[in-house]
């Protein structure tokens, strides 16, 4: 058989490290597993056809993709809809797996990719289609349910937590007697993971970067906010405050940037920008604010190689689950021991864990709502460990493209 | 004689590497140099008598300090008036430098900073002083006259580069029918510098990311600017941005985003954020946005090889002059060759230096505007080039603080 593998959603830095993880471990089994098509564009690519042929990487190609962030493949945001909705879809996409012989799918992705295992495992059984259809987790968020943490977090993580520290080290060189304030904006709709892993570079020093850590699992209260910012400022000239992008009030709305444009329309900006504006205007300290967007997640350079090895054993495990028949089951990581840090894969299955989401336990959080605890930066300490040597051209990662073909098609061109 | 040190202005990845080597440059000559006191917090921290004993720093300190980001002993923004304007103020600098025995100042700054170098030569002269005064050069704009380049810069540039790189990968994975945009703001209010470097992420290709580069040398022209972006977007799905955070439009106005808070105040906000926010609402474009802000000056953990041996060797260099009695010099980088690059350190003086202010020559910038030239990236290429090893201790760069004693004072307090 042949195996179809396709990423999903937002990518991370090591997602290709699973890619070349599944490959690699795919051409272990010459006997049972002829070639692995990576879908281009995520599903949507299955769905058109557009299938690469991964036999072209070589082992070189191999381990340069292992460190290359992004999708390089490519993704997308796509739910499957119900079967009994459009049935069409399902068609096609059964027919694509049909002309390809692929027997085994390996979709990786987070929550919301879970649901598309569980939808398509069970298409497949009504149809009678012989398929295994495994779950690989990825995420930045580190919000899937079922695993100790997810591949792409630790990076995101490390780079977050390495980038209060040096940023702290600025400013607080640059600390007088009129206050300034440094506020980080990092991902995380609905949960705190990786606003609480900045957490990491203050250690159990309460006057180390960064002093305020706000989270969308607690309410947002502006006077308990600037009071602590004032006191911060206060005791050591200036204050840093991570936030995570989806932080809310009370009555539940997301902090936000209110502007308007020059035709007067409503844009949203940043909880960051607002938070610091919010201090300047309230407080009058000077302020600087950074968004590192798809930086925190891209940044391969600098990424954790506890994350990354994770990341490439999830992969492994996913191809072995598809030669065990292990159907609409994802590898997750588990914990053995903290310290030290020591894990296994173990399998979960997709229906239990789909369009879950797990935030940050309460016990992660300080009581005042404004910081996390000893027993998070216990939890996230392991997960940014290690660092790896990077390949670089010119002074910069070498991450040239891969030269990837598209395999024949030979189906009619989808029309959605 | 002793020496006083201090660091003026913003900070750099690699300004504690040029106070580590001056540090350790003086240690050489004992017999002609006792201390070497650094300012805490720049010249204000002189003027206050608050000196922070070096002597108390080990080798291993001084290893540690010279990969610190940040201003290890402190510096402020703050420009010398005219002694004429407050002769009391010099009285007091005076004061200071006598009462520790100061006969040499090493000065870390940037354009501003090489107008005290200036003033205080003059001063020390017409007050019989014996000082040598002379300026060291640092700042992440790239903007001193005299210089083939600035420390931080490099390391500045690199950051901003590889950044460029792994966040053009990660946009691309997600390109689709819809067209999505990434925008990276980056430091420049005046010069494109920092803007320019990112071109190295693209090499000579025009397909990759950067596809644009804004500086503020340039006026931005909206028009032009929107149909280049559309190209790009029909031609590759993306199209990823560097803004100079000071761009301004051919009125000569900065751009910037122009809002409102909650009491009507208008607010300023960044060129990335309006230039993104102008796609969005011309081309209809999704669109992300990045401030790296402090992160991109502080990023120690990735700085250039080539920027920290500069930055080590114009410390040295500093030292050198001050006991060869180079009043108002300062020791600058020359280029003796691209290929294979080298260079070396000559002395400039701060008098025809200070206050200018460099910008992109001409060549550097493409005939439309709207990119920078080939020879743009063979200058730049150089200055991004090598690697150095980080130290970590739990994941993160080993930035613990150092513990350095303030000197007795022997004068009365200070009072402005």
């Amino acid at each position: 058989m042949n195996l179809l593998y396709a990423q999903s959603g937002g990518v991370t830095a090591v997602i290709n490290a699973t890619a070349s993880a599944v490959i690699a471990a795919a051409r272990e089994h010459p006997e049972r597993i002829g070639t692995v098509f990576a879908a281009r564009g995520g599903i949507l690519g299955a769905l058109a056809e557009d299938l690469i042929d991964t036999r072209a990487l070589d082992e070189e190609d191999l381990a340069r993709l292992a460190r290359t962030p992004g999708g390089a493949f490519g993704s997308c945001r796509f739910d499957l809809p119900d079967e009994a909705a459009n049935p069409r879809l399902y068609d096609r996409l059964f027919a694509v797996l049909a002309a390809h012989g692929i027997g085994g799918v390996l979709y990786n992705g987070g929550n919301g990719s879970m649901d598309l295992v569980v939808r398509l495992s069970a298409a497949a059984r009504r149809r009678g289609y012989a398929l295994v259809t495994v779950g690989v987790p990825k995420t930045v968020d580190n919000d899937i349910v079922g695993t100790d943490c997810c591949p792409g977090f630790g990076s995101a993580a490390k780079y977050l937590a390495t980038s209060m520290r040096e940023a702290g080290l600025d400013i607080a060189s640059m600390a007088g007697r009129k206050g300034s304030v440094f506020v980080l904006e990092v991902m995380g709709r609905n949960t705190g993971w990786l606003a609480a892993a900045t957490a990491l570079a203050a250690g159990d020093d309460p006057d180390m970067p960064p002093h305020i850590v706000l989270v969308p699992e607690v309410p947002f209260i502006e006077e308990d906010f600037l009071a602590r910012v004032r006191d911060v400022v206060e005791r050591l000239g200036y204050c840093t405050v991570t936030v995570s992008e989806g932080i809310r009030g009370p009555d539940g709305i997301i902090l936000m940037e209110k502007s308007h444009d020059e035709a007067g329309h409503v844009q949203l900006g940043g909880a960051g920008l607002a938070v610091a504006r919010m201090i300047n205007g309230r407080l009058g300290y000077k302020f600087h604010w950074a968004i590192p967007d798809y930086l925190q997640r891209a940044a391969a350079h600098w990424v954790s190689a506890t994350d990354h090895a994770q990341a490439m054993a999830l992969g492994r495990a996913a191809v072995a689950y598809v030669l065990d028949g292990r159907d609409g089951m994802m590898p997750a990581v588990r914990r053995l021991a903290d310290e030290p840090y020591s894990w296994d894969v173990v399998p979960v299955g997709a229906a239990a864990i789909a369009n879950l989401e797990r935030s940050l336990p309460a016990g992660f959080i300080a009581a005042d709502g404004l910081h996390v605890t000893a027993a998070a930066r216990h939890y996230l300490q392991p997960l940014i460990e290690g660092e790896l040597p990077v390949a670089t051209v010119g002074g910069l990662p070498d991450h040239r493209p891969l030269r990837v073909p598209l395999t024949g098609k030979r189906l009619p061109p989808w029309e959605a």
